[in-house]
């Protein structure tokens, strides 16, 4: 089951540079693992912005859930969840 | 080069049924042509609206305007458009 | 899988009465055959309003976007989705 | 009385952890005694959102008041609430 | 049991004369009507605004709902509703 | 001359406790006291939210700005001021 | 006493010429005649827009609402009104 | 040439209360000085805010963003700027 | 003397193509033959979007709500002017 | 390929002075590079703001994306995208 998802990124000033470069290195590993699982199918970049675009291919809303609140930056970020479907007119057959 | 787009349709009541028949078949064909070629690489439903969110991937901006206002639908449309790039923990070779 | 919908009806003041009762009737037909089979599991007026906020349990987005669409005041409505899941605090069995 | 809450919540980066997780855990307490009260009918988590829906059936606004502003969370929450009644379409015996 | 509500009016143009002096005139037979009642306390107009803010003290939410839709204008007004409480620093002995 | 007040109040965490309890005390005095005078008509709670409205009969804008401006929680307050006056259908003879 | 004023002008598409020729030479000798006599102070254009800002001086926010709603184009115009006050800084005797 | 302009102050409450008295007695002496000058026409308080709405007449808007950045309180503020011309139905002859 | 300009353009359904048409081809006479004077000094289009941004440089306010007001199609936009100067890191000779 | 973005700088107070007069030397060293290389055709200051709208001409997204993550007043600023291209009505044969 497909979600898009919103990630606005805003690390505090006051936290120490290496806790951000630690906390940034685990967030890409973990981004990259869900990535090789296919839960994470996509990751865009936003130009001109700490944000991305993403594309989550889930079980249900709760593993939905689960990863986003899992995500090292979590409690540095904003997101927005809209549930997806296939769109009538999609050629693809895996409804991506 | 990506781009995110967000179209809301809204077809308006006094639209005879068979135009409007005719006009969103055409959509769909133009749709499926674009998808076929590849400058639109994803096209999702919005779980309860008439809107979809797609991803382009087009030569420049020019290209992108001259495909999305070709779109049969597009004096019913409302659209966002927003320039993405890889992102750095993307594991796929194609930008995607 | 819980997702909360508002939906917010605006029937327009040129549809001719007797249409608009006939839509109004098939709606609360519709609604009630899926209250019955639990898949439209609350549905509260909000005061004041020609709007409401529902429950709706089902297998995945492509089915909630199916029975919303299918609503015969849909084109009469703006509907927003929020995908919900068990909160840690809930009491309930059911997830509810 | 019906009321439909949403609660955004925002625990602040310099609260000792030990405090945070005392005030959860009391909050968790303060909404299971409400939820078998039966005053606090229903909550569920917002997917992706350190926020909930949440329904609750009281006496009056007053009362409604008290249980909120006595969360031990409030003073971190955002609080919407929107007064509720039996919609005419529900096939609920308990206006729910 | 108190209640705030806004209420902006909007007489489309094509609406004939006379009707709309009829519904007005019914309008304000129902609003005197309710405050003689004792529940539309207040009704005050905003300044420069076809629009009033006003107080109802109703027995529940339903009953709120069943008189604001039952206003000869209700169809051409948006209408917000917040539910009061007596403040801690209101002198008043009937909770205004 | 009636205005309409809406009034958020955001006491600042790091306020010492008994510095806060000292200004809501002055707060709950100064505002009994132009209630005694007549100047603040109604003071209503607004569920669940540390907010109010409110409603001032003053001599003119700047009768009603001093006696804001004077309010010892007033620099914790976003204040939204609307001018009112006696609606048509008012059936009160003080105006309001 | 002082109101700051804008309004936003909008005619429809289908008044007839003459109409809305006639509305707005009545909406201008209107304008004047206030201006002449001192309770519409200033009236600005805002660059780009079919809009103004203006500054009346009025007895009370009764009068103000009166001289609005008597505009001949106030059926076309959305209005937003704040009440002003002499500001500590100004040089002005006149209190504007 | 005519700007329109409204200032939002927000003084941070850490800011020493010598060093906030000093600052807007220079903010108060510079106001005073550029109304003499004529460039800075009127100042307005809005009622219950700590906000104003001006209106300045300078050559060009290179002369307006040098008054504007030049104010004491600059760095506080919130500024938001209307450019305004002569409404054709002004009865003055200096444009204002 | 610079304006930023942002022109949404939207044209009724209901409006003769050939009438359309006429117009737009006014349009773009209007808009090159200035253009041409130097007055409007740059023009885009927005990607996606029936609009585009523009810069001006007139003499004054009262010159740039002549030529905003004299657009062919004024009726049909919504505009958004915004003031600039030069700006200190420009390396630019003519302030552009 | 054009791009026009918005950018709005809010540098924190407890920012040493020494330290944000360094950034800000190398913001207008960086800015003026830019420039000279014709990537950032414009730099406009909006007046009364600590902002500017920019034109930049670039290959591609990725492109922009890192001249803008690498202004040296990056971390302090908000930026809006907006993807351009040329305007049938230009007159200008460099597309811009």
């Amino acid at each position: 089951m497909l979600f898009h998802v919103r990630m606005d990124v805003n690390i505090p000033r006051d936290l120490p540079a290496s806790e951000a470069a630690e906390i940034i290195a685990k967030e890409k590993a973990y981004s990259q693992a869900l990535q090789e699982s296919g839960k994470w199918r996509h990751i865009w970049r936003i130009a001109g912005q700490y944000a991305n675009y993403s594309l989550f291919d889930v079980k249900d809303n709760a593993e939905l859930h689960e990863l986003l609140t899992g995500l090292p930056l979590f409690r540095f970020m904003k997101i927005e969840v809209t549930p997806l479907l296939r769109h009538p007119s999609s050629i693809r057959t895996d409804d991506t």
